[in-house]
């Protein structure tokens, strides 16, 4: 046990006081964890996209201050009562959703969607007891996605970390908690492509890369990304993306294009855009028959999903996923493998880093569109 | 060789003249089977809804006179030029659609939907020389989707001819060309429910029922079928359906109800109905993370599915299928053994029977929508 274990902690963490407002570095108290809880020394930490969706929350209830990240690598510094199977000084990832091992969703071999833990982005206090684990002068600061990353320490239910291997470098496979392995299991876990086959990616951005990376592991033959922003086709060449549509260089629709590029449609698709025009075209662009469209992209609120259902009966198949359906703690510990033995490469994912006292930056890059993925060392 | 192979064989055939009117039992002139082609002599053939709709021909270009026909048992009576896996004698089902064993689709597991041979309702006439091989004093009478089973001799491609059993009767695996096998594979080789899974049939015709046949042999533990007429319940019993909603009974969507009988809704969902709610509707009432729902039903040509798309990113999925995923060739015998080792019950589905020259009583019973099957007996 360290000598920590069941004293309460000060740190460091960035604090979101308010929506859009920059993050600001605090002293704050994490308490110890609770029954089926850990606490995590954060190490490596990277910025997705959802954090800086809430942390806009131009659409969301907002819920103030925050505390945010979700992608990261750790050190268990203390487990709570009734854990068993992490112990202090594990090498862990946090992961935004959980797994229970003991409802119908993870029981079943087809979901990852686990009924107590699947994410929840209202909820900004722990499921035991309601409450915050962070406060500063006795006034709770709020969790988000139950990681609340951006910070030294981090309490987590038990069910959200996967313990992985203790030679896997943090800095590296911390990108692993959310967004890589959401679409490299895209790819993997539910286009499946085959060696030779042929396989379109909608939206280049980080999650789109990686899906196209699955595509390249899996051994596609052709991996063509689709992309409204021309920027992002010079990148994705180191992706294994072999070529580019962009839809406003055609007056015909983009599933059109791809069709007549592919005698016919493509094998696979998987749409990592959020916009539902994309959507439709990531379905309609498969082969009739044996084709497979994944929808990876989180759609908006009024979003309509609409097709002549007899793309359907011409056997095409159209399946959504989420976190690329790996059940965290089951799966994740194989894809850090996948790394370590250089099957899957991660480097050309992170295009930046800074300290943890710059971490404003990272949302700067992000929100300028520059790069993928910037680690955030929290030593520094 | 039989003694009438490479001659033209003069026999009964119903002849429809015109849309909608009866047809008229009429001696025709069947030519020899060409290159790759097969002449059958039918020894039962039986009615499905397909056919009376291409006779109504309300939607359709009107192609008269035509031979309906396309469920169907028989025997091989000569075959042409190139034939070498059929002989005279060799017991077969005719198929709407076929296999030629040499294109993208037949070569690939996943699809059925053969290039060459796949269903066109349109054409009237044989692929290879774009002629009829009927006739009455030389003047053609246009064929139906490469069957055309109302007739005693007809002339088919090889490829859509299935090699079955010579034990299995004709005058019950004859409703294995069509309807029966479209319902049963799409629960068993497309939604595949396990041991004890909940499955949902929309739509208790005969496609719908044999679905639930599909369901019942998988050991499906609950069967719910949903129907707009409640007349459907009763016979449905017989096919292992367990519980019964009719929408109109409730005034909430039906897949809401359905929701709630099933603690958040069914594993599995087989639409074969061919109305677009019902699709809808069959697709969100499968269970989020690892529910499959599967069309069956032929849309109209302006329908539009539409749903939001976080139904499909909470992980369901949604296929269609084209003749229960089988290939005719290489599948419908299989299927003809699961009949004969009592696995599967064809009996419960044939209500009717008639001798040929009655056979426009078949499409009374279908068009009062009593009973399933009517059989069409040749040599009576
Ligand atoms: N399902 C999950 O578990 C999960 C996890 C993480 C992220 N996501 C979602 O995945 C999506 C992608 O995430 P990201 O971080 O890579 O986003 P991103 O913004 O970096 O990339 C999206 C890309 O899509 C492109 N795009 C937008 N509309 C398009 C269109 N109509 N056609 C073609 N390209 C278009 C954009 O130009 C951009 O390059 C988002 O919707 C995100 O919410 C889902
Ligand atoms: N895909 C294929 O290969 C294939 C082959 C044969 C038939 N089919 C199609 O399968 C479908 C069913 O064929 P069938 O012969 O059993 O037809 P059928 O008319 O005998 O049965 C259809 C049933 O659906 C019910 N129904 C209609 N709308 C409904 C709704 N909104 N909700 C619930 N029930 C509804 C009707 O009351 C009827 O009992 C048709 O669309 C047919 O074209 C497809
Ligand atoms: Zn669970
Ligand atoms: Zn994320
Ligand atoms: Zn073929
Ligand atoms: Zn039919």
């Amino acid at each position: 046990m360290s000598s920590t274990a069941g004293q309460v902690i000060r740190c460091k963490a960035a604090v979101a006081w308010e929506a859009g407002k920059p993050l600001v570095i605090e002293e704050v108290e994490v308490a110890p964890p609770q029954a089926m809880e850990v606490r995590l020394k954060i190490l490596f930490t990277s910025l997705c996209h959802t954090d800086v969706y809430f942390w806009e929350a131009k659409g969301q209830t907002p819920l103030f201050p925050r505390i945010f990240g979700h992608e990261a690598g750790g050190i268990v510094e203390s487990v709570g009562e009734g854990v068993t199977d992490l112990q202090p000084g594990d090498h862990v990832l946090p992961v935004f959703t959980g797994e229970c091992k003991e409802c119908r969703h993870c029981k079943s071999e087809e979901s990852n969607m686990c009924d107590l833990l699947r994410i929840n982005t209202d909820r900004g206090v722990m499921l035991s007891d309601n409450k915050s684990r962070f406060s500063i002068n006795g006034k709770p600061i709020y969790h988000f996605v139950g990681t609340s990353t951006f910070s030294e320490y981090t309490v987590v239910h038990v069910g959200c970390v996967a313990k992985i291997n203790p030679a896997a470098p943090l800095d590296k496979v911390c990108v692993l908690s959310c967004g890589i392995s959401t679409g490299l299991g895209a790819t993997l876990n539910v286009a499946k492509p085959w060696k030779g086959s042929s396989v379109a990616i909608f939206g280049l951005g980080a999650v789109g890369l990686a899906a196209a990376e699955g595509a390249r592991i899996a051994g596609a033959s052709r991996i063509i990304g689709i992309d409204l922003n021309p920027k992002r086709f010079n990148e994705a060449k180191k992706f294994g993306v072999t070529e580019f549509v962009n839809p406003k260089d055609h007056d015909k629709p983009v599933q059109e294009v791809i069709a007549e590029m592919t005698d016919g449609g493509v094998d696979r698709s998987v749409e990592c855009t959020g916009n539902v025009n994309a959507m439709i075209s990531a379905f309609e662009c498969v082969h009739d028959g044996w084709g497979v469209a994944v929808l990876v992209g989180v759609p908006n609120k009024d979003d309509s999903f609409k097709t002549h259902p007899l793309n359907l009966l011409n056997e095409r198949t159209l399946k959504g996923t989420f976190f690329g359906n790996y059940k965290p703690r089951s799966d994740l510990p194989s894809v850090v493998e996948k790394y370590m033995n250089k099957e899957l490469e991660l480097e050309k994912f992170i295009t930046h880093e800074v300290p943890f006292a710059e971490i404003n930056k990272a949302f700067e890059y992000m929100l300028s569109g520059d790069g993928l993925r910037c680690i955030i060392r929290m030593d520094a």
